[in-house]
């Protein structure tokens, strides 16, 4: 059935203007003033701002990590999205040595295809360079629509992976036209560094921050750009968190280099003090890398701004306080990673960003989806308001208050890290190809409505040829 | 008569997509597909790109310098844009110091208003800063609607102003919410230097060059962008040319100043070399700042596709070689400063950076239109595709092939300084307010029609307030 | 008479031994184990360090400012000196526009010829380049033995030169060997600020440090070093007091220029926050540069410690708290710059620096009196402990504490800008050419026995002709 | 016997002075005029730059290495060194996994008791960390007077230790007070290039340039750095040839790190374009890192001229072109790593830079002699010309010109990297411990006569205690 929404102000990655938007089969198929009615079931958007939904291009949803699995499951955690105004995730497969990629694949999509209630896509971890996984990365790439892959810098004896299959990971994804993330921190100097405090009987959430300094993801930050340079390849830095990295990468983009930078609400707006709150409620605010001092806040506001780092995922990796981040109570490095954020991603930087000055309505769009749409081969399917993308679409109240609270979100868990924000701007309702998934601030949507998304390959800055398809 | 744009390939700063584009009483009122054809005048765009009409930030025209007048003026000056696909420019109004702002103002409507075949805005000069000069300033903002001061930091004893004027120019600038440009260049410096060059008889077109080096434009970039990060003010660089400068400004940027710069196709494709032609033909490629070593150009390329760099301004600026620039046959310091460009800023953008995939389809739309529409107050009316907007749109053929050459340009001067150069892509049709100026590469415009643009007050980064129009 | 120190241990840029000096004449004449005693004075240095005399490149002594005088002139200067260690100053000569040069150093040397207890040269201030002054130079460098100009960027109106005059006279002083120091702030924008705050009535001495911002001193610090970079001629920039101005010498050195920096002890171990001293008690500590926010003070040690500055000048330019800073006592603008320091310059670098583990001995003896005889062409005469070199000769006593005080300080000032400072090391005797200054911590020198100092020219980084005298 | 040299022009790091310089027991006792010739052999250098013998602080004496041994072992490696002026070489005691240190560095004595001509000291590999290292350390630093360690950071799978054995050596080094050394190259990519080249039919020696690329130099430096920040540690960066590795060095030293940098006077005379010489004639130019493109070398020379770089080494590593080079022939990656160099560091930098401007004669003693007599534990005994300090002294003829040959050399290979080059000033006699090695160019010392040196603890910027032993 048709749909037409009147009377919002749409925004879109570079545009603002007041126009009608018609929906036909699932697609945006006319923008303008007067459309047609007829047959059409029309939404009143007036005193909203209308905006493509959300990408989320950093999640962790049902994934096991230290001895238990995250809380929020693709249809918690996608329900949890919808309600913020996310349309698309791109969640993180992990990938085990020694095993067929392929097989880690299936798994996740057995995870994911009955539950998602708003459309997916993988990521796929690189654990290991070797024959086997050479001789897998065309199906990966043509069969599965994975474009993108993430090395760990970090993590020794688990994810961790040396500099060679670094390299060798970026020389593939060049070849194969993938794009290469990387989570950016020495590995072996925090392996180190944690294991030196649990001895000196450092065990509190604190330590987590104090052995995983800045200077380590911005050495790793840098050492992945100089390498991608030298690689002629494409890199994405997930979560940056401090000053030292996004210097890394403004230096390497300033060489010409394809690096790209993304942070995560919780460094805009937390600080490493949160880990020293008392009676363990400290362990809440335990993300790698850590939250850092306050002063790197404005830096990252800075790069945002001005273009330095491109994009905000939430890298929503949700645990409950109770039962799992308490696994860590005695000890630091045995509080699971991450946290609960997925759902107030665009909330966060709408309050924070645009009513602030610090962002204009255009960067907040092209923030939280156009150009992660563009990045992992979603655009313009995904991405955007115009003729012919999906109706992904979210009417946005700007005026709207409220406060962040574990008593209203819709994530699984049993706290919240942005307990008690105010925050000013909020969803009313959310579409996914033309259907309501939120409608009125209501859940109206079905898990497993959600399609696995297989994405184009990499193509920014490829030189062009107009007789391709035209490509961002 | 409305109009109705088929088969083209839209492309705007975010987007590329393919649609209809419906043009009722001169503005964009629907795009879509299958929009209604009635009453419309339809134009097969098949093939073709459909992209906002350029906006030409930096334009000299009917300008007297050293003793002499630019050749072109803003008939010829405007109808050359036209060809190459720009729908506005903003000229620089002269002021002299002790004369009231007013009447240079209405020197600058009596060059413009029966000439322009494309709407245009002024820059205004500010030679000085003194209680009749901040007197007037309410009246040039809103009455004028000229929301952008332009202070030159060289050409010593003519325009240039000290750092106080500066200082004080941000400062109002900012209370007002206009924009501040500048030239910068060590005016002191550079005024020892030739003065030397000229009296050891080293008079020849090269001196120009060798007498404005790089550091001295470094050096200046440097100083305004950090007098302005005091003022809090913001600031737009005109006419960047190398690395040093580049560096200063991507340095204010990453510290969250509101900084911008502009580059010129010259800078991106000539170099130095070119001013050491034989017979005086060195004087063809006398602009300020000079042409640079040829390694700065891979330093601008890089910053336009990284975003250190905002804009492709043409600083257009031309002088006969035959009458004008041969003043200087004797004495380099003597030759009129500037050249020929406005017509082929998106050819050579187009040719040079899309095609050879240093920036995509969207950032061109971006540098060439978008952001100074957004930067100077004239957005959304102009510099974008969307409902609501002016139909400024360039139907362009991206297969097209062609030698520049002074042969076939339109701008009124004797040569041509890209002459011979190949370029691939042309606007095959350009519509003004829905009119087209351009048609099948034939000028069908009038003089005359172009309009004057009052524009808006410099709002990038303001904090929103959502009840306000909503801005970039 | 013959002397012989005997059991210190001698310090000097390079080495730290123990041994014996034996002085002839005035100069050091042997260095050694088992020296002869017959005929010496035998003066026992047991437990004490044997350094050579300070040098304070930089003092104004009897110098007129803002309608007073300064409180110290060569007498009380240099007894005050002398007693912190310090058996040379250089002091500014200032001139008046349209006035002979000559005329003006016949003035500095009628104040100090029969004042001065220790060794003294000139520095002179550079007020504008033309031919006048051009023919002067000459007579300046070689009749004066004058070999450094000073040019200052700020006090608009009063002594700023504006950027043709600085590059000139860096031009003069390549030609002539001579080095070219600067005052390095932004003049224009400091009035500008100055007099905006006075009119809205912010008139404390805090205003002093907020009218005169960092950002001004690093903007002149880099002009200046850029210009000097472009003339390849050499600088010296006094009183460097900020993390930005530091920068911007460090990257001039990384390039090659030859670019000095100068900080002085205030600017080690004081901060802005002394300006708020309520009881107009700022007002003591109103420098320009002005004291800055104290992580400033880190960047200032790291860069002593690094080699990327390679002096200590006191900028002695002191005037009694009562009678002459309460001038400004309505208006900070009237308070007169600067402060009593060159007692305690070695003082506190020792204390703070050397025990501290910040600086090595031989770095301390490099920063207080080598570096400067040699940038300042009074090297090997003065600058260190060497057969032949004049003995200027401190014996100091590394363990003495002793509290700053005005109570028991020499200047003839009514206050002590470190009041209250405790520190570790202390001059017992003194020594200016073989005789006695200070004598066990008591004055036995003479007003008048201090002799003009002509200098060579510049020639660090030189090319080496080794027919010539050998140079550092 | 006692000597007693006259009529030369003594230079040390600080001082430039002409006295003369009586020995007793090898050691220095007096400096002065008219010093008591009775009794003692008088040498005349009159003409002669007197100054500190040569510490080569980086030497591979008799190394196995790629399945051969260095050519030069500690006799024709310390003759030669001694021809050149140095006096001193620390070696490198390799150390094999799971086998005691205490054994290597027997294997080391046992190399070098009978055979070196001159003093010598080792450092120790550390090619792991573990309890036996750990507790072994003790024994090395106080019993062996070894305080300084080396990390390779490339070399996989021979050398190469990760970033955990780094940071420990870091950590470790700071509580024993020893210094860190890295070879920096990211060895693991260094491991992936070449295999590839190989595998791709490039073999020559150009390749092992073209494999090795600054970039990876240039990451590895900075990763030390920032470590050794961390860690709060020291750390000595061997054998710097890029500025992409000193920007990292001069970085770290600005925020106040304790790194220091070595370069090579390969680095500074030759470059890149040698290794594509014909007739395999490339292999004799294969060091690692390799030689650069030629713009790097104005970098260097700046760095020394600055402070950046502290000392200059020679990586002596010889191998014959015929039967060692050439196991390379057919693949690059065979040729064994190194040059000859240890005869003629003094000559190059003395002619290169102390003749040609870039750097002072005091500048020369300190970076070919003091500076690495301070850093590595000698110093007062080696490293300059003071009363006490032993008399290994170099009498040098800054006039004498000469070609470098493999035709006069005196190191035991076959080919000499500088063939052909001119150098002004050369070495006449060399003293080590008062006794001649060389008189009048000619060999007169004895293969046995030079002394292991057991060296003090790293104590550079240690806070001062004025009661302990009075250091750098």
């Amino acid at each position: 059935m048709k749909k037409l929404i009147k009377n919002g102000t749409i925004i879109t990655a570079a545009d603002t203007f007041t126009a009608e938007i018609l929906i036909e089969d699932g697609k945006i198929s006319q923008i303008g003033t007067n459309l047609p009615a007829q047959g059409a079931e029309v939404i009143d958007a007036n005193g909203c701002l209308v905006f493509p939904g959300g990408i989320d291009p950093h999640t962790h949803l049902d994934m096991p990590f230290g001895g238990t699995v995250t809380k929020d499951d693709f249809e918690t955690g996608t329900i949890a999205a919808a309600f913020g105004g996310t349309t698309t995730v791109i969640d993180f497969c992990l990938t085990n040595k020694g095993e067929p990629l392929k097989n880690s694949i299936q798994t996740w999509h057995a995870k994911s295809k009955e539950k998602a209630v708003i459309d997916y896509g993988f990521h796929l971890m690189i654990a290991e360079i070797n024959e086997n996984v050479l001789n897998e990365l065309p199906y990966v790439i043509n069969e599965e629509g994975i474009t993108s892959f993430k090395v760990f810098m970090a993590y020794k004896n688990v994810f961790q992976a040396d500099d060679e299959t670094l390299f060798r990971t970026l020389i593939s994804a060049k070849e194969h036209g993938a794009l290469v993330m990387v989570h950016a921190e020495n590995g072996d100097v925090i392996d180190y560094l944690t294991k030196k405090a649990v001895e000196e009987g450092n065990r509190d959430p604190i330590y987590h921050a104090l052995t995983r300094p800045p200077e380590l993801e911005g050495e790793a930050t840098g050492r992945a750009a100089k390498l991608t340079g030298l690689a002629n390849s494409q890199l994405y830095v997930v979560h940056v968190s401090c000053a030292d990295a996004v210097e890394k990468i403004a230096e390497a983009r300033s060489k010409g280099f394809n690096v790209w930078g993304e942070t995560c609400p919780q460094y805009l707006v937390l600080d490493q003090s949160y880990l020293e709150r008392p009676n363990f409620e400290g362990a809440k605010y335990v993300w790698s890398p850590p939250l850092r001092e306050k002063w790197n806040q404005e830096v990252l506001w800075n790069a945002l701004k001005s273009g330095q780092l491109q994009t905000l995922g939430s890298d929503q990796c949700s645990f409950d306080f109770k039962g799992q981040k308490d696994l860590g109570r005695d000890d630091f490095t045995k509080i699971p990673n991450g946290g609960p954020i997925i759902e107030d991603r665009l909330s966060i930087l709408f309050s924070e960003g645009v009513r602030k000055g610090r962002i204009s309505l255009n960067q907040f769009v092209d923030l939280t989806s156009t150009r992660a749409a563009k990045l992992f081969g979603l655009f313009p399917k995904k991405g955007t308001i115009a003729v012919g993308s999906d109706a992904d679409i979210v009417i946005f109240d700007p005026q709207a208050e409220r406060v962040i609270s574990v008593e209203t979100h819709h994530m699984a868990v049993d706290y919240n890290a942005f307990e008690g924000m105010k925050v000013t701007g909020e969803p009313v309702s959310v579409l996914s190809r033309g259907e309501f998934v939120i409608r009125d601030k209501q859940f109206v949507g079905k898990p497993g409505a959600g399609q696995y998304l297989k994405r184009a390959k990499y193509s920014v800055n490829t030189p062009l040829n107009i007789n391709q398809t035209l490509s961002i």
